[in-house]
């Protein structure tokens, strides 16, 4: 990792915790521990202070964690994490209250009140506040995911025949994303006919018919950063037409045998879609946003849907910020977000329509383009 | 899940809880939720009682959980999971003292301390310790789970040539398992040459070279049991004869090109290997088995492994008993570990072999004999 930017972010999240008088925060979200140091591995903290950011580990990753984090000084423990920190702390006296991350579990907690004698309190949301805002290795990342993502769909459009499953053709997208450099980002749902009315369908062994739908919510991880698609398709042939040259165009315009009903729910979701979309820009309220997609949907007479319009991503497949109806605060250009809006009739329909938008002062830049609807 | 499974289940469960004097434990780990319920989904949680058991989920669990669950109440939430606990609290009246999982994090924690009215305990490792005896339905996803994991790396073989990268071939492994009905256990570690002395290694680019060393640390997940099971080979040919004749005998001994020093360490872990399967028996202490494999290598000279020798595993890849110098315990029948001694010399090499044991009464059964050596 860069110095300069694990510099910029730590700067960032200083002031955060600044903002929050906190001037001692310990690390323990994964996502939160790779942000800081750059550590891509498992099973390590961070602890940050107005000073120092301290990087602690075992042995297994020291090695990695040499090449890896920069910024830092890197801690090898022998003993338990908590025995670990508190020698750390000991030897640093001047600490008198510890920040633990509300993520971290009870167990962990006690064993850190058993070891450490200071005062101990809890925030949320601190590394996820400065996270939010992607930086542009960052946006470069995930960029990159989208594209491995739609190069992968379009590398399994020959396996989209009638007879294949959808646990099989996951497996065939899962394996274009290895082949193309990068890994899941979430685990695939492929869901044909009325099983997309589930939002989170497990691939089953559920074989495509002619005239089935087909949803597929995807994306790769590069480089630690994810993507997060959702395209739908009607098998009208035996092979599905998926050329580039249709980019943008609604898959299923195609298909002159398309079933009257789904195209008419997929023509909603579309103008969902765009509403949200549309509202996209730095300082905008999230729950806005949110109800610009929903209206639509509410209007139309179909059923609105119960999750979120959208949701950060990036190190994780669910960051701030959320959008629902109950959101508090406003976007913030550099935020990279999902807008997902869809229609789900149990046992009938699923389509959902799902791409990745960067805000920006003045509206938003699409980053799924390639990825043709 | 059968009524009759999940029963048994509950009535254990219940013996521990009397032991520890809780009389309502909210479960909030998902393997504990899954065991306790039958619910293969997510974001969902339990709640024990002495007369009764709880499932609580959100709306887009409702349908899988009422075929899942059969042994218990399913609550549908509107609100958070924490004012769904208050509200359901509140009705049953009788409830003095709820005791907390302990992997639950410090924000769930806290919204639940906020909600319900109640005095509050932690507690670790309760549903973990009913979990780590199987019944007879655990253990034959297992044995599903590592034939499946065999049948992959068979299949793979054909793709062990020259040139093939290490991401490559996980991701080939991965296709086999999807293929085969299965998903991965957890991320498969493929390490060609010295990458091997990282035990946990990620797959790289790095291409796999004419006399090259493999070692592959993979395991299937079917019906939600994982195994896990590790193999060393070396690229002697072009093709890696791996035929199941050979199954048994080291793979090693078909290459008379092998390298010398290679081999030496192969044989010592083999043995390490085999020392520690020969402790396994209901009652030994899980130290003294760690020690048997650990005190073959010490005597050889080769540095002694970091990690542990193994682990139980079942719903999730690490489970108790752990069997480490510092392990407390004994071995109990019906547990199903891991036995997987190393040799890792950084920069030059990376041994590792790993079986899977059901522990009985008289000694133990390995459940992966049908993935050759």
């Amino acid at each position: 990792m860069n110095k300069e930017v694990i510099g910029k972010r730590i700067k960032a999240i200083r002031r955060e915790l600044n903002k929050k008088r906190i001037s001692c925060l310990i690390i323990t979200k994964p996502a939160n521990v790779t942000y800081t140091t750059g550590f891509m591995g498992d099973d390590s903290w961070a602890m940050i202070t107005e000073k120092q950011v301290y990087f602690l580990t075992d042995s297994r990753y020291t090695e990695q964690a040499q090449k890896e984090c920069v910024g830092c000084k890197i801690v090898e423990r022998g003993d338990s994490m908590a025995e670990a920190l508190a020698q750390l702390i000991k030897r640093l006296k001047s600490i008198r209250t510890i920040t633990v991350e509300n993520s971290t579990s009870l167990a962990s907690f006690e064993a850190l009140k058993k070891h450490v004698k200071t005062r101990f309190r809890t925030a949320s949301g601190v590394i996820e506040t400065v996270r939010s805002v992607k930086d542009s290795g960052e946006i470069a990342a995930i960029k990159t995911a989208a594209s491995i993502s739609a190069q992968a769909l379009k590398e399994i459009r020959k396996f989209m025949k009638p007879g294949v499953t959808e646990i099989e053709l996951a497996g065939m997208l899962d394996f274009q994303f290895r082949k193309l450099g990068a890994t899941n980002g979430f685990p695939t749902i492929i869901a044909f006919g009325a099983n997309a009315s589930r939002p989170h369908h497990q691939p089953s062994a559920r074989k495509l018919k002619k005239k089935d739908t087909v949803l597929i919510d995807f994306g790769a991880r590069y480089k630690g950063y994810c993507s997060d698609i959702t395209r739908c398709f009607v098998c009208s042939e035996s092979i599905l037409p998926l050329s580039p040259a249709r980019a943008g165009r609604p898959r299923h315009t195609a298909s002159p045998r398309l079933n009257a009903f789904y195209k008419k729910v997929y023509d909603v979701v579309e103008q969902a879609q765009a509403a949200a979309i549309k509202m996209i820009k730095a300082g905008v309220k999230l729950k806005q946003v949110d109800a610009a997609a929903r209206e639509v949907i509410a209007k139309s007479g179909f059923p609105v849907y119960g999750h979120g319009t959208g949701h950060g991503f990036g190190l994780e497949i669910h960051e701030v910020p959320f959008l629902k109806p109950e959101g508090k605060g406003e976007l913030k250009a550099g935020q990279v977000l999902t807008i997902e809006p869809g229609i789900y009739i149990p046992g009938k329909i699923g389509v959902r329509i799902e791409d990745d938008c960067l805000v920006t002062k003045t509206g938003c830049t699409i980053l799924t383009k390639m990825c043709p609807h």
